[in-house]
């Protein structure tokens, strides 16, 4: 691995470049050199004591750095973010240095303790984390407010000085990986461990559920092509069906957090602890005291948030989802329209006008779509969240309510107004048919094609410049540099939740649904592979326990998918005619069926537990285990501190007694001490030498890395 | 309050008797001397360092114990129950002996610092932690085998060696307490602090459910008496009745939460950890390891346990549900052919058949009811479940639906089939006010007579034997082991489940139901009030920090009765002649409003944060200052354990230094400082003696609470 880093112009042999930073062109040098400054400087300082160094260009000047840490900073990093590690009993606990030998694969001299992608999600916390002390402002740029405490990092990247910061690909690690992943033409699973190893747990955790949910969707698609096949339409088929369904999507949406428990333990995100979330870049208010951590910073009232969420967002949302709804009237009016016109006319033209409506409307949906998340991010940042993980939930449930509502209500209306099964059937299978095919091929095929002619662009005017062609560490800068960012799974994870709607929603109607969506899923997890490794930036590694708001999602469509296909199938004319007499007593049955569903639906996710017996036992041992050593450690800290006062006390009426009787000085006996020949004096010196220097290094540990760092040969002569 | 415990006749003047333990009549002379030399015992031995003297009463011999602690083995035993107490800065931590002084209130002579239900439940603790060491069985008895880390006094009460352990009554708080809570006539808040003092969490938290409950119940008995006087029968206004109804039941259940974290956080048991649990007395199984702490003791499969409930339980369970079902069928046809026989025959004796079947039916229901009781009891413990915690949960689980259908299960039939809703009233009414009736005399005003007859002859029997009619201590020993036992809250939480049901599943039809709730609740406060302090032994505290599975309960109620009143109201001829024509409108316009409700109410959930704001930010301002600490901690132990070794090494050095100049030795060096005249040389020794008894107690902690408590002059001289 260390050779394709082998060849490149660093300043010491150690320096492995780990992330980019790209300034602005132009920014003043006076800033890049406090910036540079406060990234190398040491912890003590208020720095982040890492290592950078500029990527020096043939045109030059183009202000892209490149970080590193030495190996020690890295493992005191990976214990600041509370990195969770497996240890030499197979027990999964939280890394911290000093226990660093009881964990599996150490060595001192192993780098390959922290995975690249671990080293890069370390780095961006600590470079998140360089705070601002007593400066007001960034060094020449006055506009750029400062105050104690502020992340530097997010006020350069909200002035516009910081463009971007990325982590580097790792060429060999990406080769291994893209083989295993999608080179061979092989049946298996996906190599969810070398994924998370390369790109985090976040984003292995979106294929792991993406496999998952392929693999859970096969029962249901083998299940439903007989009723194509046959054509069955017998209503008792059909209840099975849907019974099945709804019950299975209950069942796999249960085992999914099971099965998601059983990985991330093992990943160790299960364990690891909730940092304290700091503030998020946009949030702003006054400055004031946090009741928390009892530090400066912005903030903001909650109450104010909850009035702008209330009064302002949720009136907005509905407004959007009553317009959409007007429009989706008006296509069908423009539909019948268009019907009525083909048959006074029955002209060319008036069959293809057929298209019109349809065309229209899809378009002025996918307009919909673009304004509303642009103002649904505008709203929610105007909400002013104070943290990250809740501006994602307010944002992914304004984007979710109206995506749920411009793909399913055309659908709905059909069904439950319209009462037209057969155009329902057409419209589902048009509509997730195309959706698929369109969403493959502008969310991968499209960049990746894209990506390929700008690289052959660009290495044909490498060439030109008679460059090294033989890949170079400038040349990978460059070309990651302009690859596209990749946004994190929210669009991933909404394609599945609306193919989860399509699927489960009308299940009964169309049970082919089903296999459509293996089909796609099988290819999305190529599409999406290639995604990941060819067309975007390497992201951050984004440590996760869980697919979080998404599974409430899941669940809450499969909730509402029992009540539709209960109508649906209280609908169909094979029940119908079961109940030639009293249509009241079909509605009763379908209801009550319903209800029971709903009552087994809720029954089963209290029954099932969300962590399968073995995990639940290994944490239970982990609680009990802290909870032991926290009471061993209290008494242990004050063993030790009486012993040492103990042994300060002892030592101070030695000192005294000798000094008192005038015949020995304590430089004296240093000396005596190191210059004697006698064996065990010796021992006793050198013992407390490194003594010395440990202490040293415990009183202030940054300090002493640097020492480490600078001076590999420092040894105990 | 020390007067009242001045008189007794106990070995040492600082005695202060706690907790009783009677065994039983002929219990051998070797296991009682066994046992008490256990519990006196010390903790480094195995015992549990308390103190424990016999009950001397006039016939003697009647193997009655009090146990007792001194104050330092209490404030230790806080410690290892894992106690919350306030701090000097209002903040709520988990007390520790080491860190007392930061405590509110905490001096060492104040003996108050922990109330004595607190001391109570240490006492408790420490007792049921006595643990066999390698003792095979209980000395006289071989039956009782015991096994390393079986707790001795489970065993003895399994086998009946061990008649009772009950905490004793403090007359003089009680006096007070009563005088507070029911003694006055005035409307007022109950003194729930008071409560939780001296009974303990658990139960004050259900008398502050059960006064917040009667609260919340106001609103809708206000609403609901214009519709009695009125007599509106308008569905308009029956509509928005129960919309109310449903809406607040759903916001009161919320809000309870919030309420409930405010009052725990109060009393430190929102905060409190979850200790580890032990097995439960019943559970049994084969010797093995438990893979949780890694200790010998009883090992049950779990899947045995599954098969037990799911094969066995579920199905008695179905059984008995169908068997209720199966009665109240029967009572409908007794009623029926008891009214065919009154139309045929009106006579007096027909008129009297009127009521027999009722009768019976009220007889078989009670009968039926403490059937099922015994074979939930006997099927959840059969089922071995290893913690109590979850085998409560199974009965209470057993024992609500049983109830629930016995309660309910005819209102429902005369609603739902026979469509009569006079009768639904009538019986409604019935049920409702027999029941709390019949409730309260049977549970607080009953007993309550009893014991006052049984006092009442029990005093006139000791003023014959001539003995001191002053409140001695073996009298209220004696009075207090022949009070009843309080077996938990769960009845009282039954009955106001129920009652909940009364009041929500059929509100729009019976709108006065809320009005006898709350006048129920008021006298049931009293009443129940009434019960603790006179009826029953003093029960021990149990920390907790909320209702537990009854507001789960609760929430399944308030869910069932949107279902009830949704179909009720769609019954209602009113809103029937809304749809003249089309039933089906009707239905599908009921089921729409049902399931819109049901949205709302999971919404309203949702929204409603369980935790009000302040106690958040207490949490997560715990939670981020032990992180701080945790960090802090961690390098000054290493700090600390450095210096020592380091402090280790120059004393070695020192030492050897002056052993190798043959002019003096440690002894002879120890002796000179101590005979030193010199004041430094004096000080230092002092200091020295001092560190050395404080590293005593560290490596030992219990053996020198023992030393202190034996040696209460023990100074340094």
């Amino acid at each position: 691995m260390k050779e394709s880093w082998s060849s490149v112009d660093t300043l010491e042999t150690n320096f492995r470049p780990l992330v980019v930073i790209e300034l602005a062109k132009g920014t003043k040098e006076e800033t890049i050199e406090w910036f540079t400054k406060r990234i190398v400087d040491k912890k003590t300082n208020g720095g982040a004591q890492l290592l950078i160094k500029p990527l020096v260009t043939e045109n030059g000047g183009e202000n892209i750095y490149l970080v590193g840490a030495s190996h020690l900073r890295l493992l005191l990093g990976a214990e600041n973010v509370g990195l969770v590690k497996e240890c030499n009993d197979n027990s999964m606990r939280a890394f911290t240095y000093s226990s660093r030998k009881t964990f599996k694969d150490f060595a001192d001299d192993n780098q390959n303790f922290l995975t690249m992608s671990e080293c890069q999600y370390i780095i961006k916390h600590e470079l998140e984390n360089l705070r601002a002390k007593d400066e007001k402002m960034i060094p020449g740029y006055p506009q750029a407010k400062l105050y104690p405490g502020k992340s530097i990092v997010r006020r350069l990247l909200t002035n516009g000085i910081l463009v971007q910061i990325f982590p580097l690909h790792d060429r060999e690690e990406l080769k291994k990986l893209r083989h295993t992943w999608y080179g061979q033409v092989k049946i298996g699973y996906q190599p969810l461990d070398e994924i998370r190893c390369y790109f985090g747990e976040t984003i292995a955790l979106y294929f792991g559920f993406l496999e998952y949910f392929t693999f859970a969707l096969i029962p249901m698609a083998v299940i439903g092509i007989p009723y194509y096949v046959f054509a069955w339409e017998d209503y008792d088929k059909y209840v099975m069906f849907a019974t099945f369904n709804l019950l299975w999507s209950t069942v796999i949406l249960e085992v999914w957090k099971r099965i998601c428990a059983v990985m991330t333990y093992r990943w160790g995100t299960l364990l690891m602890k909730r940092q304290f979330e700091e503030p998020r870049p946009g949030f702003h208010g006054v400055l004031g005291i946090n009741p928390v951590t009892g530090r400066e910073e912005p903030v903001y009232s909650s109450i104010k948030r909850q009035l702008r969420i209330y009064l302002v967002s949720v009136p907005f949302v509905c407004l959007c989802l009553y317009f959409s709804l007007y429009v989706m009237m008006i296509y069908f009016d423009l539909e019948q329209w268009a019907l009525d016109y083909h048959e006074e006319n029955k002209s060319n033209f008036s069959s293809l006008m057929l298209y019109v409506p349809s065309i229209i409307y899809a378009v002025v949906i996918e307009i919909m779509n673009r304004i509303y998340r642009y103002a649904a991010e505008f709203l929610t940042s105007w909400e002013n969240h104070r943290l990250e993980s809740s501006y994602q939930n307010h944002l992914i449930l304004k984007v979710l309510v109206f995506n749920f509502l411009n793909c399913f209500a055309s659908l709905f209306y059909i069904a439950f107004v319209l009462f037209d099964m057969k155009l329902l059937r057409q419209s589902l299978a048009t509509l997730l048919i195309t959706s698929q095919i369109l969403n493959q091929f502008a969310e991968s095929l499209l960049p990746y094609w894209l990506q390929k002619r700008y690289m052959k662009k660009m290495k044909e005017r490498m060439h030109s410049l008679k460059m090294d062609t033989d890949l170079s560490l400038v040349e990978q800068v460059n070309s990651e540099k302009e690859m596209g960012t990749y946004f994190g799974t929210f669009d991933d994870y909404l394609e599945l939740f609306l193919q989860f709607g399509y699927v489960s929603l009308f299940s009964c109607v169309y049970p082919l649904a089903a296999v459509f969506a293996v089909l796609n899923n099988i290819t999305e997890i190529y599409s999406d592979a290639l995604k990941m490794c060819r067309v975007y930036k390497r992201p951050f590694a984004e440590p996760t326990a869980n697919i979080g708001v998404w599974q409430l999602a899941f669940e809450t469509m499969s909730v509402i998918s029992v009540v539709t296909n209960c109508i649906l199938i209280g609908m169909s004319p094979q029940v119908n005619a079961l109940f030639p007499d009293s249509k009241m007593d079909l509605i009763l049955t379908v209801a009550l069926v319903e209800h029971l569903l709903l009552a087994i639906k809720f029954v089963m996710a209290f029954v099932i537990p969300d962590k399968p017996r073995d995990i639940q036992i290994k944490l239970a041992k982990l609680e009990f285990e802290s909870l032991e050593a926290l009471k061993q450690q209290e008494r242990m800290q004050l063993t030790a501190m009486h012993f040492a006062v103990l042994l300060i006390l002892y030592g101070i009426r030695n000192f005294h007694c000798l000094y008192q009787k005038g015949n020995i000085s304590t430089r004296a006996l240093t000396y005596q001490a190191q210059s004697a020949e006698n064996g065990f004096l010796r021992l006793v010196s050198i013992l407390q030498l490194f003594v010395l220097s440990q202490l040293a290094f415990l009183i202030c540990p940054e300090g002493s890395v640097e020492m480490c760092a600078h001076h590999p040969s420092y040894t105990i002569t």
